[in-house]
């Protein structure tokens, strides 16, 4: 019998795969179960883009253009520019979702052996596509007790061998809700600069910003031109994480190229999905002020009251809508299970995401979790009291 | 300025690439260019798909499962029954068009280095997941002059080095329009099945065989549940190459529970898509019997008037909607090239696809051309009366 590669063997299983069949035990047993443990959001897409799809009238679903429709293209180059990022549609590869182009950036810039530095915790699919492409991810440490900022710049130097090609941000940062500041962000820009790397952001939540901060781009920066890739996605900025829309964008036109050939291989990004992407882009910004709004009062909800916990430290999110939670346990692996399988209160129980799983190394983030406030305010609200309810009855 | 990787500036070109330019140099000199090139089909998707989709009541565009919806892979399952391949929704991975599924099953089955052996011509993407997944592709030649059958096994065993991991086959093929025998099939299982290896069948063009052959799955030989994995699409089998809906099908548990795992990094495959996939699996036998009808009478006449033209030969494609045919000329790339820049017939060209770019093994193929016959028969036959016109003319 033949076997499978190393690679497929050593590609990660997604961090709550684990817990999926315990959940289903939940289902059967009819507990209710508030998912705090998703990425998707429970808000509405934009009318404008669902309503585009269904007047369509095409008679033949055919390719677009490797790298996207070019009216498409033209319409997300006026969105960014709108927000002070200043590229053409030349500038930009259409994806399917920001997880293609993830891929496409890690086959552009890295061979098998090469080396990317990210500042941990990060998305945890960063270590399946690494993986997928044979690169390895060096993780640089960001704390709870920080608030998760960035390490001193003197932290990146010492992990900066020749194999390595990028230093990976998101911003706002999924899982931390973390925002960098214009400053972090020139330093990142110095040391890519100084060494000759990328600076890869990926910047799928921009628009999720709170408390009056304004997210900044690396492509606002003066100088990064040669160095820097964004990726983009339709998936959150419009919940419409089905549509599998996304993009990469830089202004080295060597780096698009290349992405292009990638984008080539496949023929394709979705043809429905970029008429609903196109549609989207013509939300007013009241919908986002309104969607802003509400994640920004579950955010201070959710922050609030997981802070009366005793014992329980939460990262302050300032963007995305995900914060990491440091629980008076030890194994949140295990506890997520017995969430699950265990326990209730009169038939409710909540599903989180361990937090392992988005750490690199071995063994850190034991003890926190990811809450995602993708549930209305209500909802949040009796989730954390069975949490409360839960740390208090669990025995390790 | 920091470098692309070495494996993307490596990544391949798509074979018609370099002529786009000229092809736009011919539209601006207001020519008329008959697409051979390509291979978007024509023909209407079937209304039934696109219905389903003006008719959605979606209001939140969510991802579906990693694997597909779990409707529209039940359904996925009684088709392949209906065709005599006995799969079960378990079997079944949904993928981003044939294309991911065929990045899916590089990446389960070979490492970095790794080899898979691919008869030649075949479909020149293979060249690009193959160079983006670090595999190695080593062709096996078939020859025009035999109509593009298989090689005898023995020249198979000479390539098998312990560094082989699949054969890859593409039935019908694409570029040429070859469709395997029964015969054949279990000539290739027995081979994968002596050494271990895996047997990978792009079955994308299925459906479309003629003169009452019938398509045989590599699902369907004995003995194929461990090292069977068939690559599948909706792209050309309902029109729908937009849609970007494919699927991974194998019985080898491990390598679908692998498949999987590159499939949970990227999330979901398209669910608009995904609707339209399902709708269209009700598509109703009539629609099958009237497009088979007109790209035989195509393949008919292209084939006949192709081979009255002095100096050509041509490959009988029994399926798909290609075919290879060797022109009275030494580089096709120039010939396709000078078609577009210099040629006309009152006002009118072609555009075809020089065929080197569907072989890997170097100067092979080149004076030959591959034909798409996805246009309808008037314009074929001005198309071929060009293409006549043009070798009467051209001077290498
Ligand atoms: C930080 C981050 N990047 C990228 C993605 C990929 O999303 P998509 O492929 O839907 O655009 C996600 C999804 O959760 C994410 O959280
Ligand atoms: C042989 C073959 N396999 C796979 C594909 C990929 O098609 P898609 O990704 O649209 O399913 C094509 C497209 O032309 C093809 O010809």
């Amino acid at each position: 019998m033949p076997a499978v590669s190393s690679k497929g063997a050593r590609m990660p299983e997604s961090p709550i795969r684990k817990l999926v069949p315990f959940a289903e035990m939940a289902y059967k047993q009819k507990k209710t179960v508030y998912h705090l443990n998703i990425g998707q959001p429970d808000i509405k897409s934009p009318k404008i883009a669902m309503d585009a799809v269904a007047h369509h009238s095409l008679e033949i679903l055919a390719y677009t253009r490797s790298e996207g429709s070019e009216p498409y293209r033209e319409k997300i180059a006026d969105y960014y520019k709108r927000n002070n990022i200043m590229v053409a549609a030349k500038d930009i590869v259409v994806t399917t979702g920001g997880s293609e182009a993830l891929l496409f950036a890690m086959g552009t810039i890295a061979d098998q052996g090469d080396e990317i530095i990210i500042p941990e915790p990060f998305y945890a699919n960063y270590n399946g596509f690494a993986t997928a492409s044979g690169v390895t991810i060096v993780p640089v440490i960001s704390k709870i007790e920080n608030n998760f900022a960035l390490p001193p710049i003197s932290e990146f130097e010492k992990l900066i061998t020749p194999k390595t090609k990028a230093i990976l941000i998101c911003n706002p940062g999924n899982p931390t809700g973390y925002l960098y500041s214009r400053e972090e962000l020139e330093t990142l820009a110095a040391i890519v600069k100084k060494h000759d790397l990328f600076l890869i952001a990926d910047e799928v939540y921009r628009e999720f910003t709170y408390d009056g901060l304004k997210h900044v781009s690396i492509l606002e920066l003066e100088g990064m031109a040669e160095n820097g890739i964004i990726i983009d996605s339709v998936s959150k900025r419009y919940s419409m994480c089905g549509a599998r829309i996304g993009c990469f964008v830089s202004k080295n036109a060597t780096v698009i190229q290349t992405a292009l050939k990638f984008a080539q291989a496949r023929l394709s990004p979705p043809t429905f999905a970029q008429i609903a992407s196109e549609a989207a882009l013509n939300t007013p910004q009241s919908y986002f002020d309104n969607v802003i709004e509400e994640y920004k009062e579950r955010r201070d909800t959710l922050v609030k009251l997981l802070e009366e916990i005793p014992g329980v430290q939460v990262g302050h999110p300032k963007g995305a809508f995900y914060c990491i939670a440091q629980l008076p346990i030890k194994d949140s692996d295990a506890f997520a299970q017995w969430l699950l399988e265990v326990f209730d209160v009169d038939g409710e129980t909540i599903m989180v995401a361990p937090a392992a799983g988005f750490y690199s190394s071995e063994g850190v983030g034991k003890n926190q979790i990811r809450i995602a406030y993708v549930l209305e305010k209500d909802s949040l609200i009796k989730a954390v009291n069975i949490l409360k309810a839960a740390l208090l009855e669990y025995q390790e």
